[in-house]
């Protein structure tokens, strides 16, 4: 209202970023007018970047810049393991524990009624495909520990139940109502050494 | 490290925000991953449109698109005050009062020998241009309340004294050490009316 177009729409654009209420974006707005011209630039260039550079692994479904991604592509790992998680924050904090040697499955989300998100919304379809051979003997099943988390868990299991795998949840070693984008490297391996087979 | 290096990047580039930890980059990132292609692309645009497109008003140097600013364009305003402010966010914190009718002057800083910030460093020398000829009868210093802007108060009153000007200064009804961008509208409008002549 009262600032010049340019530095209004700047703090508009951030205040629509979440957790960025009106007095936050006009502290981000008025921080990049001071930085140097350079350095906007490629925080600008690394925004187009993201949206245009990054796609989703033909495999895993992880966002990646090369196809398939880094994970897929290392050899060195144990086919016959899959951890399917919701999101790619998920997986980094898995890879993060440097623990787990299998390859990964990224959901992009999870089942949730309550927000019109069915079993068709996620990448489930693009799972079963990777079990159609026998490489595959062990699916890990690593949701957050959440209603939406807990009615995919349910569902994976008992779709791919025909395959003859072996189904394991990562443990409730984690704080129920958490994030596992957050929980601790102990934490994480604590759940993953935990795990049991579904019923 | 396990990111691709299109979000990695994004990620290090909102970190660098004030106030922006490494955790809350990486969800705003994710979050411009999931946001509408154009929707970034205006984003992008307006972070360098600040930067292009933002000039100093060759006036009372606020940041401006036109030259002379909007302020210093509108005629119908009391030309025989002038108001100083530290920062453009203190101008639009008094505009937003709707109850000074005079005419800005944005230092952009105050004098701070602690960081190396001197007269000079602020916009002094582009204040005392303005008050050559006599249209300008009461100079109001509005600083923030703190001991920096109490430094430039006294400095910019004895600095013009030889102008014969009323000098006056907003009241101390602002919370000493707060920001005056962040006061509400009648504690600033108790400040204004409150000044008093500095001796």
């Amino acid at each position: 209202m009262f600032y010049p177009e340019p530095i209004a729409k700047l703090i508009d654009a951030f205040s629509r970023l979440p957790g960025v209420g009106p007095k936050t974006a006009g502290r981000l707005a008025f921080h990049v007018l001071r930085m140097k011209e350079d350095d906007v630039l490629d925080f600008a260039k690394s925004l187009v970047s993201v949206k245009r550079n990054l796609h989703y692994c033909s495999v895993c479904c992880n966002i990646t810049d090369v196809d398939p991604c880094r994970v897929c592509q290392d050899k060195s790992r144990d086919a016959s393991v899959i951890c399917v998680v919701q999101e790619p924050k998920d997986l980094v904090a898995l890879e993060r524990m440097k623990e787990f040697n299998g390859y990964y499955h990224v959901l992009h989300g999870a089942i949730s009624p309550m927000e019109g998100i069915g079993p068709d919304e996620i990448r489930i379809a693009e799972l079963l495909k990777r079990l159609g051979d026998d490489t595959v003997q062990e699916l890990i099943l690593a949701m957050n520990p959440n209603v939406e988390g807990e009615a995919t868990t349910m569902y994976i299991s008992r779709l791919v139940k025909p395959f003859g795998l072996r189904v394991t949840r990562i443990a409730h070693g984690l704080p129920v109502g958490g994030d596992l984008e957050y929980a601790d490297e102990v934490t994480l391996s604590k759940a993953l050494e935990g795990r049991r087979e579904l019923s």
